[in-house]
């Protein structure tokens, strides 16, 4: 008898994973695939000085390592629509359920970062969640909705895309693909 | 062999736990006991509008409730150290990972809402943490280390400060005190 219901269970979890695909992402999810904020994306005027902070706020041992965020030869950076040579100075700090970004724009290159800093000051630009089929599905699909590609670019591991959702959200939302997983 | 080692650890990890709490708060973790973030605190103009957006985003079945911030006799709103009758409409989603709290300042009676939306516009206002002992021990030790108290007030179930970390952290962090846990 048992043995039947674990059957039966495992034929209606087979049935429903099987059907989960074919529904499409806008009708089964939302805009997004999944919930999870990978994390919060912070623009300072500078960056060492808010790690500062940052640290003794959250209490870390060791103060976070600062990389450049410059173009990718694959994903050449693109600020609405136009080629950037865009930089930034990058950190993130691990907190228990998320991430903390901070982002400092470098230069007077125009960007989505440099935007926001200049319209409304230092604040959470973005708000992140990851995506599989970031070009082929989901730009598309968040264009249709409303929300332009204000920026997009990539890395060696990656791309992403800042979908401006400051006017129906309140805050832009990166989509993050990591290549290879 | 096993049993003294098994009792050494033991020993160990109740001389750790004893010792934590003779460490003073600010050494021990930062100025939060912890780095689970609660939710991000967005301030819109229209939270009808914006709770649309953001249930079509995330997928959600049912719109959210909308409530109503009023002051509460316990905790009688303060402003920047002034009594204030703010008032807001408040709504939250549950991601999974933490949660988004949309806030729509009503009237003109000043607030750090109305502040954050009259001064940047629509945007993320604040990221929120638990403590316990927020006015004994927490809105002291922000003071000092540079958060001023930029609002505070309560409901019937707890208190929140929002202590003014816009210069140094790049946003406003709201303490949440939950009574009778």
């Amino acid at each position: 008898m048992m043995n039947k219901i674990g059957f039966a269970i495992l034929i209606s979890i087979f049935f429903l994973l099987g059907n989960k695909s074919d529904v499409p992402v806008d009708q089964q999810h939302g805009l997004i695939p999944n919930t999870n904020m990978l994390h919060i994306g912070i623009v300072v005027k500078d960056i060492d000085k808010a790690l500062d902070h940052w640290s003794k706020f959250l209490g870390l041992k060791e103060k976070p390592n600062i990389s450049i965020a410059t173009g990718h030869p694959d994903n050449p950076t693109q600020y609405r629509g136009h080629p950037s040579n865009a930089q930034a100075k990058l950190a993130f700090m691990d907190l228990e359920n998320l991430r903390v970004e901070l982002i400092e724009p470098i230069g007077d290159e125009p960007s989505n970062w440099k935007e926001f800093l200049d319209t409304k000051g230092e604040g959470v630009h973005h708000i992140a969640f990851e995506v599989k089929g970031l070009g082929e599905q989901y730009v598309g699909l968040f264009d249709e909705n409303g929300y332009a590609m204000a920026q997009h670019g990539g890395w060696d591991g990656g791309e992403y895309g800042y979908m401006d959702g400051s006017k129906n959200l309140g805050v832009v939302v990166e989509l993050l693909e990591f290549y290879g997983e």
